[in-house]
């Protein structure tokens, strides 16, 4: 039962498409309508059905019970786990969530949980991982881990948090110490503590490793939100968690690590081009920036692909 | 491939039913056994299996992965997304859930999300509208919508909530504000405050427009409950929260509105004939309601869609 | 050492008054301004100083250590206790304290309890009690008893507080319950509790003994505010704490008793010609007060004393 | 359509597998694959997907839209519901949850509810019931019963939960009460409680049915922590909530019941072989314990089918 | 001016007693009745007065302003501040506070502070400290020392408050640890902590030095409460507060020592004859105590003074 | 009876110094020891006594029944109300406070209330005002007005707390606003808030008026407790409350004015030179603080007197 294009279809599954690309095999009670368009080495499995406004890339996986409705993007390499569950309208024949009616896009890389589901005109960014049973009712950053109902960010690939003191050498509070993200590093400010309260002292250029020209602080930021997601082309920082707890990712494009704030002791350092996130404050987290640089909004890179190729070309975190 | 009997199968489809409405179209990989009955203009789509004491109404989408068992009743218009799981038992073989086994009803109008699951022996009320991935493990009265897991409302239908202070003109507190709904004003009430408290006053029979015969407060009220849901057909109403924060739904049988109330100074008036709800009491709410009348059990309409038909025979909001 | 005009001086104390009244005695180190008049029957004990512009009643005790300024009122049937002091100002020469510089007042039967202190300007009210040690900021109230530093009333003279459930008979919840104060009741409201939270509910001309034309609620009342102070001519009230906890107060003019209201299912019925106080208000409090009749500025006897008469002259409480 | 091997296929369905039992039947749209092994009396529904390495007991369902990977093994009397979905990772291509690759396990008698998610290398305990729509991330005990996402413990099979105050006889408060389970009592410790705080008083060897030679405190435990879960061979245990609130199951093999412990009056006796479980604790709870023997690995029963086997060898709770 | 009786009177001074005791000194504008006893070396200031039923005995101080009424007693060697003020009736003519009318009594060694005021009926213990301008409206026990209106017990004389840190050596966490007061020890118990919460262990016998008969916990005090004020002839006592914080207070009869109670790995020991007193219990505070006999009445001493006599006889705390 | 050196003694008081100045007079019952010194024009009242070594300034007031005993200094122009007390110690033949024995003094300007206490050793500074009936263990700073037992500081005279709204011109907010303090301005950094939370940004250099070479952090601070109390020489500051509340007085020698920072958008410059204090912290309160120099101990001036001295020769606030 050899497709004569190159491709596999079992005799018991239906595919209308003829675009359909190399060693994509397609099994039984699977369903393919005809303006559907599959890459490469696609595995569809039993009981698929997949409508015509489809685009579909190369190695990508639908394991069973998985539809695909009229206007879905799936990029390369993408896995769609069993029963994991697209939508047209989350609340069929309304209004009710308010994003307008764009393509869901699965970026390259990204992983969809069995029996996940995914609101309609979402974007789940490159390598993102949707956890198995999530409701997705917003769009997912790059890299990003998600889970629940409503599901909301619990990590970043690759990046376990660890404690300040986690990193620093079993009982030696060292004022600066290295971390494995290129140029970014923790620090100890000194603190002075007596029956009239407490006192924390950090002098720039010194703790703090350079003289800025602005602070910002950010607060009331609810639970379940993720500030930063983006990096400076030149301006460098220096993070505290002056109040609460607060976590920071930071990615130099090869390496990620993720840092718990949560003394007002202790800073982290971010050099220029590094890739920033801070997510899961505390109600009653107060962050505190040291910026290097004035406000410059051609400063900043958004899109997480670009920043991989500047970095690439700038070979950094190379040898 | 049309049917002989004016609807169609598609020929990977088993069909073993012949009560099936006209224009009903049943698509690859379904499997309807003999006992079912469908309306007509119906859509069954791939992969969907319906038992034999099944029915189902006219205009009735059942997207792919559908599953309807024995027990269950779906009247007309109703939509149900993708893998939309119907039970026979929330836990099989057991009691845990105190609903007995009566047939799960999907009432004219409401709609399924994606990925929902929906408890045995419930009724989504009219209307209703279930959030993809939802797990509804109580009826839902009509008009409502729900999400979660377990499934909450969060709203109902036409009806944004807005807080007093958005119905009246900018900068104007008036005493007595009309509202979207027929006959339903809401009030504000003098308040007088200095350094040793806060007096609020209303008059009966001036700022409220009747001389009530009783008083009842309602307190202690689990966020998640929902009261009311029920109209008079003699007896109306004042509702002040004079604690805490209220939403109040109020619906003529056309227009619906839902209003928030949040200051001891402000009340909402609910003529004869209207259909109220109270929800989503903060923790420390309490409601007090002054009636016209004493209580009487006859007085009351619980059945919405006996209400809608009463209005419509009163020519409520018509012109 | 006999006075030739009926009081006694003893050799040791300077007595240069010649206004003093018969049966007076003044001890040793006692010194008398020639300005100050005294009542008869007084008792000046040693080392008491009195200036000029000084009025003191009959039968008047002022213990060791005190010290009377110009502008000091004292009437008949006053304590005043060892080394109580009293003040010109109370910041010397500043205005921190806003009152204007009116006469000091101890009205017919206050005691002041040893080594209190009395701010400039106020009047202690009929038969009122100031604790030993207490440093008195404001003015205090008829019968009322203060304590502490800054002085606050912790209660009525023969008021003892009572309970709801301590009035009532044992282990009977009663509708209505006479008091010791002349027509107040004390009245228990139908309560109704479920899952779905709780309902009190009464009846106007029911278990409300009157219709009312008005409501007014009273909350954010700072805990050492008081409240009422006054009877009303010909308006009745019922008064619930719907949230939290009030003391109330109610007096007849013969009969005074204390209520703890801290029950949305309690409430107590107050007749016109009642004396009521509001005080020891939780934070949370929120008092609901029926009214009988429209607000009338002229209904109200705001002075105690004048309540008093006007009782008197009813035969109030007499059998 | 007989199979000629004693069981039944549809014949819109594949099966190539020829090692199933005697009377199961396989409907339409199901596809087996040859290594999969089915028991006898099975009943494979619509649109089920089965791989290779799978093993499947006697008396198993498998509703509609069911998908069983390499890797999951299925004991005997078995239920799972529609739509309910396996996962061959929880978040595909990664390691984000920590459980190795382990096969995933249905023990027998448990029953997982329509469109529950199970996470990768679980066990779901002996009669254990997973609700409609649960995502479960972590094995479930025996006998436990699971609902949300994640899923948590709500219950036991057969275990109301249910105060001292139910158990004693109304209005008494005895010293010991016997339970349903065999050689566990509550008791009631004596209270002294006077304006200067409370006091309670337990004896050991009297109150305390034993004389402890070692005590632990519990506390600071997360509210969806699960502790005990097993049971002593010859240790015996004193359970008393000092603070805040535990619910305490004991199982003697035949009668299960759970209690609530929430005065630091109340204690619970459990002897040895008795099967102990401690959950629902309240944020601010600490459980003392008062044990009988040292600490000694060997003592404990792990594993709830062992401690079965042994409560029927010592014939525990027959007459 | 010396008296022909062995005392002094100043020539400005009034003494109508002749009980006055040698070497005893009587100042400008004092006055003292005739019914007054005073014993040896006294010294009363100017401007003191004393009525008749005083009874006052040797070397004590009177400072400049104060009276004594009748109904008090002063023993030896207590020193009375200027201005300290007694009262015959802390509301004069009324019986707001509940103490009888019993006599005012000083005891031996006490001081009181500048300004202070003391209430009718109380006593003040031997070698207690009343602060400056403090308001004391309850007795206060032996060594006791009292500030603020009203008077609260912030601390025993001779016993500065110590952590359990500060008592080890630095650095160093001993198992059991000497303290000043003879046979007390403090003491360290294991602690396991893990995601799943903590646990603490103390084997009886080993860490805690004895199998105890009983345990008793006391909780609910309110912070300005005492308890304790007792020793025990036979029993021994081992305390942790496994919740909040306490103030221990421990005397062997020669030296007395203050510990902090605050984590539940923290244990204190007391032995027989050890007179001890327990306050300042945070609002959240749970003591645990182990004792080693059943209750005995007899056992207990409540007399400081009688415990003094016995552990002199018995030679405690001497070489 | 006039003194025939210039001052004017009582006939029945007793007055053994001669070091008295020009018109001081000494009323009855007053009684001064031959080692006191006096200043001219003071005024000492009936029932004072002055011990021996007590110096006393020009134009003191001392109200009846007011001692002074050995080791005061009352500097010109002080009040000393009625029954004001001083102490020789606090609890006598005690070292419970810590403070050594150091004289009393009471510095220029300064006014006592009616029966306070003040312990013994404290400093009351230069125009402070103490409360009637306050209970002084504390030295109180130049300016400050203490109130209660213990006394705290509640205002500074002269200066009324304002809001910084109250500052700028109604309804506009500007970015540097002017103060009545010399050199003080406040200031208002942008804020951008939006649903993911709030970000306030301040630009050193421009916003704040100087590059910082180091921050501070102010926090856990008991809200009795007052910093600052001290200028700076050349360094000057910038104060934002990133949290809670903080009330911040700034003196230039000849003005003073009291900002509330409650907002973390809000801050206020102290340039060098400007006498500073920060009290009143909410508990919550962090004070973060930019200095433009590094810590140097000899910048500080801690002594309020040098501080006007050195502002006056540089013509501080002079025209």
């Amino acid at each position: 039962m050899n497709s004569a294009n190159g491709f596999f279809v079992h005799s018991q599954a239906i595919c209308e498409s003829e675009d359909i690309g190399r060693d994509t095999r397609i099994w039984a009670f699977a369903h393919i309508l005809p303006g559907a368009r599959l890459g490469s080495e696609c595995n569809v499995c039993d009981h698929v059905f997949i409508e015509n406004d489809v685009q579909i890339g190369h190695r990508v996986t639908l394991k069973c019970g998985v539809q695909l409705w009229d206007g879905i993007t799936i990029e390369d390499d993408v896995f769609i786990g069993p029963n994991a569950t697209f939508t047209n309208d989350p609340f069929p024949r309304s209004k009710v969530y308010p994003q307008e009616f764009a393509r869901t896009v699965i970026r390259k890389g990204a992983s969809l949980g069995a029996n996940c589901t995914v609101l309609p005109g979402l974007t789940i960014g490159t390598n993102a991982m949707v956890g198995a049973g999530a409701v997705v009712t917003r769009s997912v950053p790059a890299n990003a881990i998600v889970v629940g109902n409503p599901a909301k960010i619990v990590g970043y690939v690759d990046a376990r948090p660890v404690c300040h003191e986690q990193i620093t050498a079993a009982g030696k509070v060292a004022a600066q110490t290295e971390t494995m993200v290129k140029g970014v590093t923790l620090h100890t400010m000194n603190k002075f503590a007596d029956l009239r309260g407490s006192l924390s002292v950090g002098n720039f250029g010194h703790a703090i490793p350079f003289k800025p020209v602005r602070y910002f602080m950010v607060y009331d930021v609810p639970t379940e939100e993720i500030r930063g997601e983006h990096a400076h082309r030149v301006c460098h920082q220096f993070l505290v968690a002056v109040k609460g707890l607060v976590h920071v990712v930071a990615d130099d494009g090869i390496h990620r690590q993720e840092f718990i704030l949560d003394k007002p002791t202790q800073g982290v350092y971010l050099p220029a081009m590094t890739w920033g996130i801070q997510y899961r404050y505390s109600p009653d987290a107060i962050l505190m920036v040291f910026a290097s640089h004035h406000y410059d909004a051609t400063d900043y890179i958004r899109d997480y692909d670009e920043f991989r190729i500047l970095t690439e070309c700038a070979g950094n975190g190379r040898p």
